[in-house]
């Protein structure tokens, strides 16, 4: 069985501050405070969103991919100045985080999710599921992303995703 | 970054008492224990439906609205003795539970959720997706809503929800 | 109120662990580490998926019934060697596990669940909603479970369930 690790390995402050951090993400993009995203990086970091095909085969083909904490920033910029696309609502849905392991302050984590989106109309559908694939430093009790590739379970994934996931 | 209160600033018990508490909630309607519904908060409070649009305006027009146990005794009165409406069942699937801040007894949680409807002949579909924000009054460990508000994501709520969310 | 079991029965250990064993299955299946199923029951078992009607009414009708672990095998062999399905994945999102009782190692526990599933070309729908109602057994610390009954709310279950739920 492929179990999370022991909570004996891990204390469980840490534990509960992974877990909130995670969960916080969700809220900061579900309440559209976009700004904030770069905020759960570290300066050089990965951000990928990638289909579930690709990363299984380890083939690095990301929808998106930014690799520092100003590159998300200039997404965020472009976002807010572009704002052509229909407005909609995200709401993210997480499912059971599991910590896989550790290295020193390094966390490897997953957590399933699914997002409904709300098109202003009102209509909602499942715009995307899958899974997080993190890699969470913890400083001074500080959880911050070096790490999150979003492995989405279709493999039609819109080419052309305005808001992260 | 708007986080969580840090878990230092709240007992651990008392956390996972509010936590069980808004998961039992949840049960509660899913398994169609509506009489218990008025169980669950203080015998003056708000209920209210409202959709994300006049939330964040903070324009108090709500699709539902109670303000006391009695009325929510009412509701679920009218609900039995109608029965007119199509049967169909509700899931609540629930999403990482902030504990936002505190004063005294009184905690501010928000927890995001969808709620997916199973119409009799079996088909499924996204019935709502949003987040509570609530204001929860804990009183020797025991946990009841002196205000619930259920923010819906989107604007065309259907007027007669019958179910409580 | 139908509430949770009061955490003073259960210790925290215990409980982080049964959340854990029910967190790891949902990924064991949506990883489609499937030959690893029946490591999740104790040897003599029950696995059955039910409509929620058949559930309440008492009725053991399933439209899946397992008895032992060799029977969970078979199933996965038969499934492997069979293949002839459409590709699809599923997505598990848990939500709010409550342990409403104890009797001795054994626990009663309840989880709602929605599963998203994907089809190969990319089509995303809500597969199914309903519960878990487990009975596990924690020896050593180390959960089984002794019954899993998966509560569909849905009447219309797909006749060919393939991969469990």
């Amino acid at each position: 069985m492929d179990g999370s690790a022991t909570t004996s390995a891990i204390d469980k402050d840490t534990r509960r501050a992974i877990e909130d951090f995670i969960v916080d993400y969700a809220h900061m993009i579900d309440d559209d405070r976009l700004e904030e995203w770069p905020d759960y990086f570290t300066e050089k970091c990965t951000y990928r969103i990638i289909n579930r095909e690709n990363f299984v085969r380890e083939r690095v083909v990301g929808v998106m991919e930014c690799s520092s904490r100003g590159m998300l920033e200039d997404r965020i910029k472009a976002l807010r100045e572009a704002n052509v696309f229909e407005p909609h609502w995200y709401r993210h849905i997480l499912s059971g985080t599991r910590i896989k392991g550790r290295n020193g302050d390094l966390f490897q984590v997953e957590t399933s999710f699914t997002v409904i989106r709300t098109l202003q109309e009102g209509d909602m559908s499942v715009f995307s599921a899958g899974k997080y694939v993190d890699e969470i430093i913890v400083e001074g009790g500080k959880p911050l992303f070096q790490k999150r590739v979003v492995v989405c379970d279709s493999n039609r994934i819109h080419t052309l995703i305005v808001i992260p996931i």
